[in-house]
């Protein structure tokens, strides 16, 4: 491929092979010193190439957040061992999705899914027996509030256990967990203290279905931060963390990176500026950027990104203020003047992501570069459900 | 097509037909009543059918946002004069697409696009002179600071004017003007006043370029709201409306429609309940409704989006107030106790969108429906770039 940055249309998604693959290899180290495998959360990249890479580096299988996640890595998979047909589809099921995970475990696809309510019990048993599976579920145990799951002191918990063991077409797998709230903690020490929340909240789980005479072999724990900064993951089977081989703005924002470490970026250029206004117009807009606000709710507040040159280098003080559809603006924030003769019409900058995970959703691809302007490959991701 | 509502894979899009015919009609008899023909903006629908049902209805011609919706709609062009040739690039140009514009004026695509930086036009006029077309622009006008354009007082407006004029690959068409500011005007009377502001700032910036000889046959003029309640559109030549065929909540907080005039929604169903947490979880995340938060800044603020049943009746209270990339939780804007036994798992629900440009964005297909939970039609999005 003879693309470059400094000719690829924009806007489009830039991913820097070097700091994806230290990234990859932080991670697996951390896993590696916690004695906890990864089954790393493919909802961020949604790319072949990407799932690859985690396998090699310890990873056992893949977590997915869609059954067209779910499809697409089945139908890359290669031998009958293949990580990509070892699945966690981890968000809650709905029932009438059961006949696409039957057509994949038809396939030799070994699917786990996930229950957070014990009235969807029944309707999962039916559906998994009209499709004659037998459906693996985990059960989803809210300990933080942060998100879905079942309170395992609510007796609905056992309720839901004994239910899901007693139906033939199910099989009670485990339980996971998940330290969302570890995107509020305020440093490593409040990650920390709520991962050891977390993580003894699942092996809690665990030993009340134990001591019940129920099967638990898998306790699934997630999020990247809760994973990096958890002093131990004893009782945890696997980690589902899932941003870090890209990491984000946020993620540096809450010390979970550097800037540095950021492998995605969007491609973009200047079409114009504005110097009674102290600003200049991007060609990337919140469609391609995200709407994702999430660095406001925190001590740095990046806007809509902020901006590095086609070498990956951060330019100091400046950042996306504001977002249309297809229409952006980069300002300071100190309010300094723009230095318009840097940023002249055409040219090309980089613009580092609140959130990789939504960033990513509006690309079909990424341009990948091994630390040069020059295009290595294209890699497909694959979007919608 | 035999889907329904009650069958649909879920999250997807639902596009109500009967709301969406009746939108159109408004905002064509709103511009029959001012005298401007519409462009319509379709970065909103990105679709060929509902193109069509606005081509109907007056537009003579089509604005686009990305040179995807360009290639898009005029693949899909039929006679010679249809009026999906006749498009408006509105967003400031990045001299390096001007080779795929070229194509599209080869096909015979009547292309205008758009300047608003004097330091481009050079690399325009050698662009198009390397492709051999002339490439009609207008001047992106900056009356109320809220986005792109130029300033009409700055003398690089003049300069540019006459750069364009100048250069035999180029063609000076006219200006474009963006009521952008009105998204912010605290009520209908507020709207009328900005609009009129943008209008005679426009017809300034056009009797300005008439003065020194220079042609100025498009005064093209744009937002929704900025059209249905302006006073008059005197000296503008076509309004670039573009999110009234759906309207959105953001549209009804600023009252340019009703709840009932929204035509589209994400279909959802319920996976999960939390009484003690009085929440409930649906299929539908920040990826499937964005993370658009437009109507946090005013008076409504609706979360993610409210909640109407499978016919589209708003259930009063609910609201989307949070959202993960896969998951949502519905909870009551007055904190009173959701009805448990109503949202039981498996329900399904109708979300309408904060800003309908973003949320369609995620989305490949509409499903389209006639007032009834039977999918009368499946219509295809381009996405992307």
């Amino acid at each position: 491929m003879s693309d470059t940055l400094a000719t690829l249309p924009t806007p489009c998604l830039v991913l820097d092979r070097p700091r994806l693959l230290r990234n990859i290899a932080r991670m697996a180290e951390r896993c590696e010193q916690l004695g906890v495998p990864l089954r790393p959360h493919l909802k961020t990249p949604k790319c072949v190439e990407v799932a690859r890479l985690l396998l090699a580096r310890q990873a056992r299988g893949v977590t997915v957040s869609t059954l067209a996640e779910a499809e697409f890595f089945a139908a890359a998979a290669q031998a009958e061992d293949d990580g990509l047909r070892d699945q966690l589809y981890a968000v809650p099921l709905a029932a009438d999705k059961i006949p696409r995970i039957a057509a994949l475990i038809r396939r030799g696809v070994r699917l786990t899914a996930v229950a957070h309510d014990a009235d969807a019990i029944a309707a999962y048993a039916e559906r998994a027996a009209a499709e004659a599976i037998v459906l693996p579920l985990l059960i989803d145990v809210d300990v933080d509030h942060h998100r879905s799951g079942i309170d395992a002191a609510d007796p609905g918990f056992l309720a839901m256990a004994r239910a899901i063991h007693a139906a033939p077409s199910l099989r009670l797998a485990g339980i996971m967990v998940y330290a969302g709230a570890s995107y509020d903690a305020p440093d490593h020490g409040a990650i920390a203290a709520l991962a050891e929340r977390i993580r003894a909240g699942g092996v809690a789980a665990r030993d009340l279905l134990r001591r019940e005479g129920l099967p638990c072999d898998v306790v699934s724990y997630g999020s990247s931060p809760g994973t990096q900064f958890a002093r131990s993951l004893e009782g945890i089977t696997e980690s589902r963390a899932g941003v870090y081989p890209f990491q984000d703005l946020f993620q540096a924002g809450i010390g979970a990176c550097t800037v540095d470490d950021i492998a995605l970026t969007v491609l973009t250029q200047v079409t114009g500026r504005q110097p009674a206004h102290n600003r200049v117009f991007i060609d990337a807009g919140g469609l391609a950027l995200s709407k994702d606000r999430s660095t406001a709710g925190h001590g740095f507040d990046a806007g809509y990104g902020l901006i590095a040159d086609l070498d990956g280098r951060l330019i100091p003080d400046l950042f996306v203020q504001s977002a249309s559809q297809e229409i952006a603006s980069i300002g300071t924030r100190s309010g300094a003047p723009l230095d318009m003769a840097r940023l002249a019409v055409g040219m090309r900058l980089r613009i580092l992501p609140n959130h990789s995970c939504f960033t990513a959703a509006a690309h079909a691809h990424y341009h990948v570069v091994d630390g040069t302007q020059q295009v290595a490959a294209l890699w497909r991701r694959v979007n919608g459900w």
